[in-house]
Order: structure tokens, then C-alpha cells, then sequence
């Protein structure tokens, strides 16, 4: 980093010829706050452009200067890609002025928005028309598409539509040089050339910034099905998830784990919030069909479970009967991260595992903790997609405070015993400039080369987003 | 290329050092011939390695001494990415004794391959195990995973299950300079890093050689509802393409569309085929079904039958009643190909188009084609995909050779018509050797030079199948 120089007056008044002057926004606290409050970043020259071109046109003189540019969307991200925490002060991009749907492709069922659209808006508009954009997680209502898409981010829904990443066509994009990529196509099939729409998917800001985007809506199911299901343990809960599978095929919405200590947690901070069954079980699952026409899913849930019960798997289940009962089941599961903030974790991790070794990874994870000390967990998520949650608390009775100094320890006994079971130690949030040092710890060095590479060739000034993804050069 | 060294008897006995002598194999006219006839490889050395550590010591070695390698799947590529034309001899690094199944992790619907595997082959172990994998080609029972991935096969079922892109959580590769990249996770999410595991599917060997794959498999349909529709035209077929999406939603498998002049051709060359309608319709579609558990999709179809009808999209039909009329109907759909072959085309396209452009594009590459002669059309595909083979013939009674000489000029025709409805000019092909001028005719420039820029880097001596995807350099 040590070329770069500042975004001064100086830089500003030459931006100034080529870029309208509505494009500048004072300084406010917004752009430089971590959602998490670990990190603060330092300021620099907010630009809001309206038009792909003023992108273009900012970040072609940020490369000749050798400005730093920090691509801004919501700032909901929760590992730091959003903000430089040292260095030169930077352009801070913001994409908040570009939120127009340039297109609504509806016998495609294809959507094309500006990169700073929050998701939700590109929600309404899919709900507008009759469609679906699944794509939904805590944030929805303040993070924008382009850094769902830059950071490939996932949500509730994967499990049946993918990632950020699989609900992209096409992308157009402003190059770290100034240059604008035109990759905006709608099409399903198109192998021409190398794979640039993934690369800069995912890539946090360090490769280029996603103006605009061609998304995929699908119809909306035309009814919901949802259970609460008690098994044996998460074996059991997998086991039960290939049965669905088998049953269900591409139905089934939602596959959801819930362990005791969220219960507990839920009854002792959010008494508010009904439980079911009257002792909480030490594990059950929550699953969703959601299905076209006038198809019926309840057969299919009650058929799920008394194979779960023939198999041994479930010993208890409830199938909900109204719209309220099951906003009940939900209300359930989306009130866990909120009775978790209340009592209040020591580490979080943001964990995925080839399903077949997360039973392995949670005993031993367990296992693990208990020996560290007498500590709490709280162990929930995404069962289908592989994808926990798997947060350490104080034990009862004592104080977060008291904990903290066990935090790194935590994290890397969680992390190595993840990599052990050759799962992925983010598996949502990306990078950014929070898991730096694991990703050099766990990553393939292979992997790790040719994206320094990468970076080098596609950024040779180094200008896009400096120290995230890849650390400091 | 100047700079590349010819794979000679010195090279081989340097490479006996660090490889058994089982590797090489003589050369025959299978690793030369391009399966349109239209180059002829030039011979090379070939290395047909057992393990990755062997196809690591190859490539290794290449990168040491310049010399080019031509990754070497089953053959079967339609745009000669297989084989190189001219230059110094290169080592042919066939995957056709990798071919294990390294794992399947049966609960979590995954399979780990090598990337010799035929496609067949591995269609054959899901079967095993009661679950599907999708990817499916005319060359299925040829072509190997490995050369599925390097170009993002297509194929029937893309409308449903995605390409060969979409199949793969993970791979494992090796890169230029010959290192083993270890990236095969059977993850569904994992945000770790730029995306090189996208890069190198759909690379088409020039950026390094797959050698083993971790891929999704799906639950079997329990059932499947097949019916043949007559539609006014293409764009009513698309309209009745959204209301099926809207009724069956993630259920549909198939959407095909074929137009008379297919029919004309069966009914001339192969009579056997038993057509379902007496007169030959000017349009109709072929839809499919696929269902889970004990749903039945002939209600759906019906349905959609009479929406069809009300809309005035679709004027007659069937459902097919038994297996037998369901083999009927893919068997017309099926042999078209082959009666295109029998009649004999002037010019084939593999292109594809958004849905919403596609009968308008129909409509004007009909009428440029008519302008420019007497041919005859015959426009058939993967309709849910955007994807028609537009293949041009000559007039009745005329024979192919006569109209052989305007065919440049009909795919320029096409094409350029393609590009202006958005479309692209190779849908499931990819590039190889044979569209590199329409790449650079038609490719986007500033993903043409990050393609030229990410080729350097990652392989700065240019061994990787020289002249493939970027043409000389």
C-alpha cells in the first residue's frame, strides 16, 4: 500500500472535471462503522455516482492517481470489507444513488437493477409481479444487491435457490482500470470465454464494482407446508434430510436445526415467544415445503414423519394446522440470534460442513469447549446447506466479560476442528479484512497464489479496496 | 507460441524420471480426429496418467521445458478445444486412466470422481445408489466428467438442474506450473476466496486440467407427465412457458420446442418415427413433468392445456397416456438431429437467446436467411433454455454441396442478428479453436483482455493448450 496516495482536495477538484458535483456527500459516521463494532474505518471522499459512466469515470482517476476505492453498498457487512481501516484516505464508492430497475423481464422471469437497490426493494418489485426473489437475510432492508453480490451472500433460502451467486445472470461492472465490463446478459446458457461474472461475484470489491445486475426470480409457491419435527440427535436429523429429500425432491424450502440451549435461552430472555412442547427437546428441526398448484404438502410431512418414526429418527412432531401456528414455528427460529444477543456470546462462527461430518464436527466441537472451560453452546442453522451457527456463551450465571479474553482460543479450536472436518470457516459472510488470518491459515496455497495473481494482474496499482480479501501487499 | 518446445524422445525420457512408464501410450488417430471433420490435430506425445500426482509431474515438467499440453477428455468437444492444429508436438495428457470413483457420500447426495469418469459412467453410479445425476448429452456415453466441466456442458436437462457448472461443489485441479490445487469440498456454501473453482469450469483446458470433481446428485422424480402441445408460434410457446413456470414451478424438466421443417425431415428420412398429429404442425411444444413422491402431473398438464387454450397460445395436444407414448414423444424430438443429418445442413448455430428476444429473433434470421437464397430452416431446442439449434439447409431438391460456399455468410448472417437480440453465439460449445474469431468478433473487450491477463498470469510460459479460447498469442 505504501504507493497509494490520499484522496485529497487536490484529487477531488480533478474528479470534479469529469464527474457531476452532486456526486459528493460529506463524511458521516455511516460510512466508516463496522456493524459488529470491531474495526473503525478512516475517512475519506464520499462519491455517490449516479451513472455507471461517473463510476468509470471515478475509478479511472483514482488508478491513474493511485487513490484508493472503497466500494460501499449497505455496510451491513459484518467482516470489515466495507471500510479501510488504515492507509491513504480513500474514495469511499458509494452505490446509493444507483438503485433504478433498468428492466423487468416478467415472461423471463429475469430482473435487472442497479448495484445499489437494497435487496428488499428488488424483493417488492419481484412480490409486484407476481414473482419471487428469494434471496433474503437479516439486512434485506438496508444492504444492497451489489454487495450481496460481491460478497456471494446466502440467507434462509440457499437450500432450495442457491447462493447470491447462483441467482445472478449477468453482471456489468467497472474494472479496477476505469473500464466497463458488459456482461449484463439474460441468458441460461452462454459459454463464451472465461468465467469473469463468478470471479468478480465473491470477490468483496477487490477485483472491480458490480454496477448493475441481471437476477433470476421464480414463481412463487403457491402454498407452504411446515413442521416441527424431535430427533435423536443431528445424525438423525440428517438422515431424516435425505428422506425428505427422497420425498420432497427441489420442494422442500427450509431445513433448519434447533438445539436446546436456543430454547433455554428463548424461554429465559424472550418468555414472549411460545414453545411447543412442553420440555424442550435437546434437538429438533424445523422443515418447509413450499409448493406449486394445488398441491398439498401436509400428506407429504405426515408421510415424513412415520418414516422418521419407523427409522427412529423422530420421536415427536407437529405439523402446523393454520398460518398462525406455523408464523409460531417461525417466530421460533428467527427468534434465537435475538435471545442469543441477549444473553450475549463470547465467539460466533459462521461455519459450513459437508453434511455427512457435522454430527463428527458438533461432538467434537462439544467435546472440545467443555474441556476449555465451562462454557454455554448454542449450536443452530441451516441443517440443509451444511451451514451452522455454532456460538459460545459464559455458563450460566456468569458474566460475557469474564469470558472474552477466551475468545481466539475459542475461534481457533471451532476453526481447526471445521477444517479437521473439511468444512469451510466462513460460510456466508466472505472474508473482508476480519478473516484474513484464517484465511491464510486454512486455506489452499495453491487457491491463495493464483488469486494474489490474480489480483496483481486485474489491479496492478492496487487501488480496489486495499487489504481486503488478500490482506496487505 | 514461437517460444514452446516440441514434446521430443529427450522430453519423454526426462519425464520417465518422475512418471511410470504405463503413462504413455502410442498415438493413435482417436486423440487427432475432431468429430465434425473439420481439422486434424497435429501428434504429440501421449501421457495418459494414473494418478494427480502423476498429471502434477507432467505439467510440471512442460512448464519447465515450454512444452504445450493438450488436456484430453473423451474426444468429443464440437469446437476442436481437444486437439491442437499447428506448433511444436505437445504432450496429449488424456484423463482415460483416471477414472475412480473416489467417494459417494450417499446421505449427502454427493459423488467424487476423477475426471476420466464417462459421463455415462457416472449417471450409472447415481442410478446405483437411487439418485440422479443430471447432466445429460448425446456424447454421454463417451465424453468424460473432466471435459463436462472444462467446458460447462449443457445438455436436455439445464432448464431444470443447471449446466455442468451448476453440478460441481468442488474440484481439484492442476494448475500450469503444475501444482496441485485442492479444492474439493463437497460444501453448498463457502465463501473463502475468489472463485477459481468457476474460473477453471468452462476454461476449456487453458488455465489448467481438472482432475477430479465432487458432484451434486439429486432425488429421482417418481414420476414423470410428458404432453406435446401445438402452439400458435414461438412467442405463444414462451407465453405457455411462463404459466407452466407459474402452475408447476421447479417440476418442469423439459420445455422443447420444435417447428414443421423438423417434422418434414423425419417424415421424409425416416418414416419409422411415428409423428402424433396427422397434419404437421407449424409449432408445438414438448413439456415435461417431473415429479416427487406420489403427485401426479397430468392435472398440471391439463390444466395448463386449457389456460393454453383460453389464451389462445395452443390449438391441440396430448398427454401421453402410457410409457409407451411418452417414449414416442421424446423419440421424435430425438431423432431430429439425426434427420437433420440424413437431409444434410449447409450451416449449424448453437446460440442462444433471452426468452423474451427470441421470437424476434426467429422472425428476422427467417427473413435475412430468405433474402439471401433458397434454404430451407429448421429450428428446434431447448426452448426453457433459450437455447435453438437454427440450422440451415438447402432448398428442397438441391443438393447440400451446392449451398456449402454461402455458409460463412449465413453465420455471419445469424450471429451478428444473434448479438443483436442479446443473445450468444455459443451456448453449450464453448470456443475450443473453431469461434475464436466470433469471440473476438463479438466478445465483450474489457472481458477479452481480463481473459488475456488472467491467461498470462496463471500461465506466463503459455503451455495450456496453446491457441484454445484466446487463439495465438
Amino acid at each position: 500500500m505504501t504507493t497509494l496516495k490520499p484522496a485529497n482536495s487536490d484529487f477531488r477538484t480533478r474528479l470534479e472535471r469529469n464527474v457531476s458535483v452532486e456526486c459528493f456527500r460529506p463524511i458521516s459516521p455511516h460510512y466508516l462503522e463496522d456493524p459488529r463494532n470491531l474495526v473503525t474505518g478512516i475517512a475519506g471522499l464520499v462519491a455517490a455516482p449516479r451513472t455507471t459512466q461517473e463510476v468509470s469515470a471515478i475509478v479511472g482517476a483514482c488508478a491513474e492517481a493511485r487513490v484508493p476505492v472503497v466500494p460501499f453498498g449497505g455496510g451491513t457487512g459484518l467482516v470489515a470489507g466495507q471500510l479501510m481501516t488504515h492507509g491513504p484516505a480513500p474514495v469511499i464508492l458509494s452505490l446509493e444513488r444507483m438503485t433504478d430497475v433498468r428492466a423487468v423481464h416478467l415472461g423471463e422471469a429475469v430482473l435487472i437493477v442497479e448495484a445499489g437497490a437494497t435487496l428488499q426493494s428488488v424483493q417488492d418489485v419481484a412480490e409486484e409481479h407476481g414473482l419471487l426473489f428469494p434471496l433474503s437475510l437479516a439486512a434485506e432492508g438496508t444492504c444492497r444487491i451489489g454487495g450481496n453480490l460481491a460478497t456471494n451472500a446466502g440467507g434462509v433460502n440457499v437450500l432450495r435457490y442457491g447462493n447470491a451467486r447462483d441467482l445472478c445472470l449477468g453482471l456489468e461492472a467497472v474494472m479496477p482500470d476505469g473500464r466497463i465490463f458488459n456482461g449484463l446478459t439474460r441468458l441460461r446458457k452462454d459459454n463464451t470465454g472465461f468465467d469473469l461474472r463468478n470471479l468478480l461475484i465473491g470477490s468483496e470489491g477487490a477485483l472491480g464494482i458490480i454496477t448493475a445486475a441481471a437476477l433470476r426470480l421464480f414463481p412463487k409457491p403457491a402454498s407452504r407446508s411446515t413442521a416441527l419435527f424431535v430427533v435423536r440427535d443431528p445424525a438423525a436429523a440428517i438422515e431424516l434430510f435425505a428422506l425428505a429429500r427422497a420425498g420432497s425432491g427441489e420442494m422442500i424450502s427450509a431445513f433448519e436445526l434447533i438445539g436446546k440451549t436456543g430454547l433455554e435461552f428463548l424461554s429465559a430472555t424472550m418468555p414472549q415467544v411460545r414453545l411447543p412442547f412442553e420440555q424442550h427437546p435437546d434437538w429438533m428441526v424445523l422443515v418447509e415445503l413450499g409448493l406449486p398448484g394445488n398441491l398439498d404438502g401436509e400428506d407429504a410431512l405426515t408421510e415424513l414423519f412415520e418414516q422418521g418414526l419407523d427409522a427412529e429418527l423422530v420421536s415427536d412432531g407437529l405439523i402446523a394446522q393454520s398460518d398462525s401456528q406455523r408464523a409460531d414455528f417461525w417466530n421460533l427460529r428467527e427468534h434465537i440470534p435475538e435471545a442469543n444477543r441477549l444473553v450475549g456470546a463470547i465467539a460466533n462462527h459462521d461455519v459450513s460442513l459437508p453434511l455427512g461430518n457435522l454430527p463428527g464436527f458438533i461432538a467434537a466441537a462439544e467435546a472440545g469447549i467443555m474441556e476449555l472451560g465451562r462454557f454455554r453452546i448454542n449450536c443452530f442453522g441451516h441443517l440443509g446447506d451444511g451451514n451452522l451457527h455454532f456460538n459460545v456463551f459464559p455458563a450460566a450465571g456468569e458474566e460475557r466479560e469474564s469470558g472474552l479474553h477466551r475468545k481466539a482460543e475459542i475461534e481457533r479450536l471451532v476453526h481447526d476442528l471445521v477444517k479437521e472436518h473439511e468444512g469451510s470457516f466462513s460460510a456466508e459472510h466472505g472474508i473482508g479484512r476480519a478473516k484474513i488470518s484464517e484465511l491464510k491459515r486454512y486455506g489452499d496455497p495453491v487457491k491463495l497464489s493464483a488469486m494474489a495473481a490474480i489480483k496483481a494482474t486485474l489491479d496492478p496499482a492496487g487501488i480496489m479496496n486495499p487489504g481486503a480479501v488478500l490482506g496487505d501487499a
